[in-house]
């Protein structure tokens, strides 16, 4: 509990209708997308704006209490889980698209804007941001950055750390910072833009984002691509982009996750195919044409049994709801879903797929893959039940050997759901304790009480535990 | 100079023809690409290998002796002279690519491979690699990654840090560190790859890096339009990016340019015209023939006088050429050429030349302005003589009044050529006091000895010199 003083002076800042420590709020907030994680916040604050957040962050400092910014919450790492109590503060009323740039292509946003809306927006006007995280439909734009999301169109257009070109921070003094600009190209000094983005909240409050928009593309076409083999889709992936062709989206689902997808979402799907590539291409019409062509005749060389083209926006959608809905299917199989980040070089997405096959086996436990086949990043999703302590620990066995082989292929522990609390004990595979040593220090660098996002990132020892127990 | 134990330490590492301090060496490292600045080393060293250059590190860090690491030395910035003396590292030796993989399009290369010599190479094996700083037939990719070389492709294709997937580095402390791999998307931890790219030598010594190739444009058009009016060949520029055009090269010379270039290449330019936009467009033949002629009809509404669309590869070179030729030509003129480096968001390319043609003839100095249109990133080129202290006072004078309208504009002191000392007294215009605290912060995270290049991006104080003195 917050001293009573202490919450006086932030309702100050803020109007005490926007500071909450009633149960039902400190709960709402105790939790966020990841599973089996829980921990009670001491009070949630609602800032209205920049100013707000850099008063609030002056008393948080004095008083050496920690600070949980979140957006919508729907991180797979728990990232926002108030681990060591403190205020969390929700961004949600900050939610303003404050311009767009028609000539300079960029729009400045608040954190908490919802990244569909924004989307949609800047659509409305003619304009396109390509990061699509699956979660877009809820999760916001300051979380995005928080995370660095990915998502479906990763491949060819990047990611969130490729579309943003200036913050407005709060630091943990409470100073309130500015990165970077309306300016394509900026090297005064370090770039804190692109470390502050997926920096997770452990080291300034983001307030305001300047974003790159890019022209949209006129033409897009949707197709799907079945395999009886795994590894000939697999090898289909690396062998379109050997042959120099990048497309907006190439996504792979294997055959648990085809069966569960199917029964979801009643597509017809051919249940008995090892694979299924969800392929998209977009652009000047000629070029989608023919890059879809020549994908066709690389998946028919690469033996798959069944392409279907979509020929209407309809059909389309159709296609991309059997990957949109993977999550969504998977999730009501068992009462725990636990969805895995793993990334390899594109060129081992076989081996990766081959070795998550053999290691769920290997602890019996379920493990349908699917992910973004053209970025190397595959989501292994367990599906399983928190109450079996006995079957979760197989399953953190099994995912920590999944990391263990995502690194010996090349890859990483993570492509694009952060470290967070779960990924913090293996950190150190990925970077070296070398690596982790400069990012303690970076962090000091920024926030030296450690009042913002404590516990996060950084594991106080490297345990070997993927799950995390309940706060 | 090295007291003798040290040198023989040294030369134990590298063998003793691979340390030098006879003074040609020492006065030949002494000075880089920028202009009136000069500071003796204590020696020079040649490492061959990752672990030669830490265990240089591990010496040097042990008896604290500075250590500026460089390639060839075209940057304009100061930022390979070695003000404090030490150790100058020059990295060619290491100069070998290491594997292009075909199958991830990656490219793993040493710093010291010229970047000319590079794109060549992936050329011939039909990849693309677009970062193309003016220096680049001289310059390394170490140096281009120091300090995040940008060049003429950088509207469409981005700079020297859109293509750095992974790094190995070497810190102050002789560790040696990895950052990213042959991953498109990695958030495991802080981005340290890229905030390594950019960060001048201060932070890490970089000893291999990994790069993104992409395929090549399929097909190539250049055009020029010439406009007797400046405000309308400034407005073209931002007029074809909001008809959601984005060609690969947007480039910009004012009338002294052109006078100059002309003189220099023969090339028939109309010497009256006030301005010379040369455009290129690559990709799919059909989008390149659509896009250079809808640019065309924008070039026509806003009042080019002439328009000339190259036939055939001798012509686009020609027009080429003429850009490209721009520096050479200029620093015919006279004893000494300083090449700036202010930069604007796109929309005020307009403003900022009115601001710098303005602000040259209140000081009464010679300025030239060519440079990235498409990018907001200008060349303001001061032909002056460094003999002559009251006009290097000038040119000063003005070089800091440009700066403080490219900030007024919303834009940097610098958008490719890096701080290094020139722009260390302004770097607070742009970042605020907060941020150069951040950074200093930041620098002591990897180099808490300050042994890494020491002496810039920071200035002691926030002293309003332009050009400093000879060392």
């Amino acid at each position: 509990m917050l001293e009573n003083g202490i919450k006086q002076e932030l309702a100050a800042v803020v109007g005490s209708s926007f500071l909450k420590d009633d149960k039902q709020t400190l709960v709402a907030h105790s939790y966020d997308g990841t599973p089996m994680l829980q921990a009670l916040p001491d009070a949630v604050i609602y800032p209205g704006s920049t100013q707000e957040v850099a008063a609030i962050m002056k008393i948080l400092n004095r008083h050496r209490i920690p600070l949980v910014s979140r957006g919508s919450g729907t991180n797979l790492c728990g990232g926002t889980v108030p681990v060591l109590g403190g205020v969390v503060m929700v961004m949600h009323r900050m939610n303003a698209i404050l311009e767009v740039d028609m000539q300079n292509l960029t729009a400045t946003v608040q954190p908490g804007i919802i990244t569909k809306k924004f989307i949609e927006h800047v659509e409305s006007l003619g304009l396109f941001y390509p990061p699509d995280p699956s979660s877009m439909s809820i999760s916001t734009i300051g979380g995005n950055i928080a995370e660095c999301s990915g998502g479906l169109r990763g491949l060819k257009y990047g990611t969130t750390k490729d579309y943003v070109l200036g913050l407005e921070c709060v630091l943990a003094s409470g100073e309130i910072i500015r990165t970077g600009g309306k300016l394509v190209k900026d090297v005064a000094g370090y770039d804190l833009t692109k470390l502050l983005i997926g920096s997770e909240g452990t080291l300034a409050i983001v307030t305001e984002a300047t974003l790159k928009l890019v022209p949209p593309p006129k033409y897009k076409k949707t197709m799907l691509a079945m395999f009886s083999d795994l590894y000939d889709a697999a090898r289909t992936v690396s062998k379109i982009i050997e042959n120099r062709i990048i497309p907006a989206t190439l996504e792979f689902m294997d055959n648990p996750t085809i069966r569960v997808v199917d029964d979801y979402a009643k597509l017809g799907l051919p249940l008995d195919m090892a694979a299924i590539l969800l392929i998209e291409q977009d652009g000047d019409t000629e070029t989608v044409e023919r890059d879809i062509e020549r994908i066709s005749g690389i998946c028919r060389d690469e033996n798959a049994t069944q392409i279907s083209i979509a020929h209407t926006q309809e059909e389309a959608l159709k296609l991309l709801t059997a990957r949109r809905s993977a999550f969504t299917a998977l999730a009501r199989l068992r009462p725990t879903t636990i969805l895995e980040d793993a990334t390899v070089p594109r060129s081992k997405i076989a081996d990766m797929v081959l070795e998550i096959n053999r290691i769920a086996q290997k602890h019996d436990v379920t493990i349908c893959t699917f992910g973004h086949a053209g970025d190397g990043n595959l989501h292994p999703t367990a599906t399983t039940d928190a109450r079996d302590q006995e079957e979760i620990h197989r399953v953190e066995a099994a995912f920590e050997e999944i990391f263990e082989a995502a690194i010996a292929l090349g890859g990483t522990i993570t492509g694009e759901h952060g470290v967070g609390l779960v990924k913090a004990p293996f950190l150190e595979w990925k970077v070296g304790s070398a690596g982790v040593e400069i990012m303690k220090n970076i962090k000091l660098a920024f926030d030296p009480l450690s009042l913002l996002n404590p516990g996060k990132m950084f594991a106080k020892q490297s345990r070997r535990r993927v799950v995390l127990e309940r706060g």
